[in-house]
């Protein structure tokens, strides 16, 4: 199996961003992904302004994928997420959804053991997630920060993204070149403080090309149970319009039933979702049980 | 049982609003509630113009509590909402979170049999959830229409309102004046469309008061696994910050933690989500399980 060291790593997705590697078509490869602070913070303390604001947030990659054409879809199976034995998280006064209430800077080292971190005493069952996910942009869409998530993928924060998930971006460079980092122990919808927990992990996908397919527009991802639209903009309602949108006329179309027929039943079986509150742009998931609509029943409705 | 009809309706909850009966602190009474459109709207049709605005969204009651008083917190445990055979749904161009993308207003009645609304030939499993529901508001806090939500509850629309949660507010006026209606079958996160599957219902609540307690602040919700602050703002930003800060408060004080530290449990292991995006004040509430704070837990700590 390739394998991606965490040396290689963007902090822009480009649309001319050059692969580290290449891998074939339907191949399992390895990332290595550092965590937001590209493992700066070590210790618990006040003092984050010691930190180089020019290594947050990498994602190891891109990777180029043999035979992905622009138009074509890229699916991604994340087959494992093996994180480290330690994270941390942090809280900056200005910063997350309660910013004037935070008073001071704290950073908290929170150890992982036996599949739960251990915080001030509490016990808490790990749910390892991938944060920063995506592909080179469309160029004109342009270019745009790892921080920040977008039509690509990038900062989505999204928690569904985890093992047995697969994660669908529309192809918009050849090769569609991959990249990922950023993953999280555990991570509430909103992502209030800013940060969730931040931890280096090994990341294991397999990578996939889908031919002659509409596009999305903005990323999807399957669970076990329930397919999602993850849409981001300028505040949350954006988003969630972002999301719906190709929601309803999936189902429209899938179902045979008019556009209002399908916005009725969203609001009926759809949970708009708040993924995160706290990034450039923030971030919403359309969510839906696979009882309505499959993944692929979704992909031939667009 | 004491039992309310649905003819004792209000469009607004009143600081001074009348009671129309009288029950014991503990009591258990139920309320004929009416659909959002007070049962106006019988037959599909695009024809929404002939309905009468002035009684949109009624709420059954109020029931004055003996024994409560202004401080106090009243508990609603949800003992049973026993829905009608149909209900209905709509879309009207301008509304919704996707108001351009409605071109025309469609009105479907949906009918409900064995636990399933049958529509355009999907079976739904209804989730019957309680839409208005609140007490008399606090003088400095003025009137509410019905179909806003705000501090003293209202037109909320949240799906956790079901069978089986205890929803707490706090007591403003003499009695509490407790009123509710709007019931739902089924509705996702959001309200997409502007309606659930609107419904008349008869609904079976116990109300006891709760003596020396501080202020929530905002309706307080408990479930089976979870509780949760439902807060409402302008914006769905404004919401979560409502329903959040609370939280991370009780999270500081239960756990003898400082604030920060309390912050980043939050943004692990609470869910902010969206209630609904489609009334005159947007909702989402701030989730937790009850492995971090019960109810208990979190009325103590305020």
């Amino acid at each position: 199996m390739q394998r991606v060291e965490n040396t290689n790593v963007i902090y822009n997705f480009t649309p001319d961003m050059k692969p580290v590697q290449t891998v074939g078509n339907g191949d399992i490869i390895r990332f290595e992904s550092n965590d937001c602070f590209y493992q700066q913070v070590l210790k618990n303390t006040d003092v984050l302004e010691e930190i180089d604001q020019d290594r947050l947030n990498p994602a190891t990659g891109p990777v180029y994928i043999e035979g992905a054409e622009p138009g074509d879809i890229l699916k991604v199976d994340i087959l494992s997420i093996d994180i480290a034995e330690s994270g941390c998280s942090a809280v900056v006064p200005g910063h997350g959804i309660l910013p004037d209430e935070a008073k001071e800077a704290i950073v908290r080292i929170i150890p992982i053991k036996d599949g739960h971190a251990d915080y001030l005493g509490l016990h808490i069952p790990v749910k390892p997630m991938i944060g920063v996910i995506g592909v080179a942009p469309a160029a004109a869409d342009g270019s745009w920060p790892t921080a920040t998530p977008w039509k690509h993928g990038g900062n989505m924060d999204t928690h569904d993204i985890r093992v047995g998930s697969s994660l669908y971006f529309d192809v918009a460079q050849k090769g569609a070149l991959f990249a990922l980092g950023d993953c999280h122990a555990i991570m509430g919808d909103g992502e209030v403080c800013f940060t969730g927990l931040e931890i280096p992990a090994e990341v294991t996908v397999r990578l996939t090309v889908i031919k002659d397919q509409k596009n999305i527009g903005w990323p999807f991802l399957e669970t076990e149970e329930e397919i999602m639209v993850i849409g981001s903009g300028d505040n949350i309602e954006a988003a969630c319009r972002a999301a719906l949108s190709p929601m309803v006329r999936a189902l429209s179309n899938f179902h045979n039933i008019s556009w209002e027929e399908a916005y009725i039943l969203s609001s009926l079986v759809v949970d708009l979702k708040i993924s995160q509150l706290v990034d450039p742009k923030l971030t919403a998931r359309a969510v839906i049980s696979k009882h309505y609509l499959t993944a692929e029943g979704f992909l031939a409705s667009l």
